[in-house]
């Protein structure tokens, strides 16, 4: 294992360029207090930025709750340095915008887990802070209206729409059974709600009034059953709050199963409908909990059984439900891992759904750059 | 050459997830066309959009003027189809905008300039049609003003920020000279102009009083000199027109000297300063006439000599003149070619610009994945 949390520097903040160019164990959380003392947002946010280090993200191509508005990690790095598997260090930190000077080596590395060379420093795009947001959390009566939703937000103002989350009322009654001083913000009996955040630059900006018109439009057409809108900062990170304790929730219940995936958005809300009923008529005694980016087309479909099911009987029950998961997401077109990567865990997984064709070439380059296997062996590949 | 002007059919518009899969002839235009159709923009746009087609804008990672709004080619396309040298086809169009499964062969290929394998087909991402539309001429007293106008903006207001474009008077001067009915927005006397479009989704969106507050600002303050807002889309389309006619205005006036360069953003105002200088003091005839991208850093560092000047005398004064050009390029951390691509012309200067552990990089990535170098030989590498 190579450790890089003491390679942790920020190298330089150039407020004219608005990049930033950070050293791969500089914490995520860091980067955004950095940002924002110089009047910067660094948009990558997830649950685990007090933690995830920049190295990491990149290798992971990290994604979080505000790739709909940002993109992922690979479209806010603008270069790397890297260390390479012959001991060679290359580096792009130029703080370029636009550079079409032969192969882009830095989109080489991003999401290659480690396996093409050791990522040590990169620059990153900022963005201006939002000096408006606006949080909200909308009932639904099915997963069809978060799909209508996400449209409706976009058509009356895709440039605010920062996070476009989706929550079971499996998965709320969970939060608010194990949380302390957790509720539903509004009605408790719909079968899905959404966490839907705005954001904008300008004070000037309407906010609110889109919001309203939106929501007002949806709840008369019967798309939302409920709106709630955070009326202060303290609210808007409760309702964020219900949202990051799902996991934790989740082990506080039973014993997880758990899948990262994509979906394209057209057949996303057929997928929930009929494999969550498909799994409801295995009556395993397996309790749906799906929540996530659907802005992104990308859920954490998760799922658990009791607390008590033996160990025997809980991994067959697992290796039932993922025979029926990822078969379903491979005969639609979806991704078994929308942001989480391979690692070794799903290395088996990339051969069925990758071609002989993709596969081979990505072997291809991994021999090419690294042909002593020395970088993350048994990642990704075999 | 391999020609797929005739396949050139739009496969599939899906308005849920607003994503279109076009083949590699489409013409950019025709995108445009069948996106508005649909209610969606598609973001592309360049002088050649009418004729310039999608496997070409993939092939060279194509910039334009939206890439400060909505990223450069490689931001917009979600996955390929290509042929790869060994006659396999890989196809990633399935409709995801995440997917972390193995190594990202899209982003291999996207401005690999076909020397990697010949893209087909791809997935692009759409926009929802802006309702709004600013488009504002300032004249400024320098470049430094430019950055700072840009920084004023973006804080005001980033997200609708979808053009920030510079022209030198002495190619406004050309324009009004060569093309018939066209003049200077305002005064004429500013040594350059900014040519800045903003847009927003949103009808309530107030991006008039926005602009004039920032540009009434910058008056006050000296960083503005006149701004001139279009008061109709004719007015709008002819402040674009001027921007769009520079390189024809420079054929018609004498023998050009172009670059496509990019430079960190806090040292671009030095260094049109000073390489000015530098080509003023040569006393060769040079007529300096930069505009470009300069939001993105990106500028079309084009110059002329009297047409009258022999060939010979030409050759050796392009010479001398790209000796300067590349060298402070060099020395600024800049990109010798932005947008543009090596091709056949800057083959010698991409060794001069990237590090030996660069260019071994991407020759080894070449032979791995075309062994023969079958695939558009002789580009990027010799």
């Amino acid at each position: 294992v190579v450790n890089l949390s003491r390679m942790n520097k920020i190298r330089d903040l150039d407020p004219v360029a608005a990049i930033v160019t950070a050293e791969a164990g500089v914490i995520l959380q860091k980067l955004h207090d950095v940002a924002a003392e110089a009047g910067f947002l660094f948009p990558m946010s997830m649950a685990s930025e007090g933690s995830a280090e920049v190295g990491g993200a990149i290798s992971t191509n990290a994604g979080g709750t505000a790739v709909l508005r940002y993109g992922n990690t690979r479209h806010l790095v603008l270069g790397l340095e890297a260390v390479l598997p012959d001991g060679n260090v290359i580096s792009s930190l130029r703080k370029l915008v636009k550079d079409n000077t032969g192969y882009n080596l830095s989109q080489y590395l991003i999401g290659a887990e480690g396996t093409l060379g050791i990522v040590t420093a990169a620059t990153l795009r900022l963005y201006p802070l939002l000096r408006q947001k606006l949080v909200l959390v909308a009932a639904i009566p099915d997963a069809k209206a978060a799909l209508d939703l996400l449209a409706d937000f976009r058509r009356a103002g895709a440039e605010y729409l920062s996070a476009f989350e989706i929550m079971s009322r499996e998965a709320l009654k969970l939060v608010t059974k194990h949380m302390p001083g957790t509720r539903f913000p509004g009605r408790d009996d719909a079968p899905w709600y959404l966490l839907i955040e705005l954001g904008a630059s300008s004070p000037l900006t309407p906010l609110r009034e889109l919001a309203e018109e939106v929501a007002g439009d949806a709840l008369a057409r019967g798309k939302m059953l409920d709106a709630v809108v955070a009326e202060s900062e303290t609210q808007a990170k409760q309702f964020w709050h219900l949202r990051e304790s799902i996991p934790d929730s989740l082990r506080a219940q039973g014993k997880g199963v758990h899948f990262d995936i994509a979906l394209p958005l057209a057949g996303l809300a057929a997928f929930l409908d009929e494999v969550g009923a498909t799994i409801a008529a295995l009556k395993a005694g397996v309790t749906l909990m799906p929540f996530g980016h659907i802005g992104d087309g990308n859920l954490h479909y998760n799922m658990y059984a009791p607390k008590e099911i033996g160990a025997e009987a809980f991994a067959a029950l697992k290796k039932q439900l993922q025979d029926i998961v990822f078969g379903e997401i491979e005969r639609r077109h979806g991704s078994i891992s929308a942001e989480h990567g391979i690692g070794v865990e799903r290395k088996a997984l990339l051969a069925a759904t990758k071609s002989p064709a993709e596969l081979a070439m990505m072997r291809a380059i991994k021999r090419a750059l690294d042909p002593d296997n020395i970088m993350n062996p048994g990642k990704v590949f075999d």
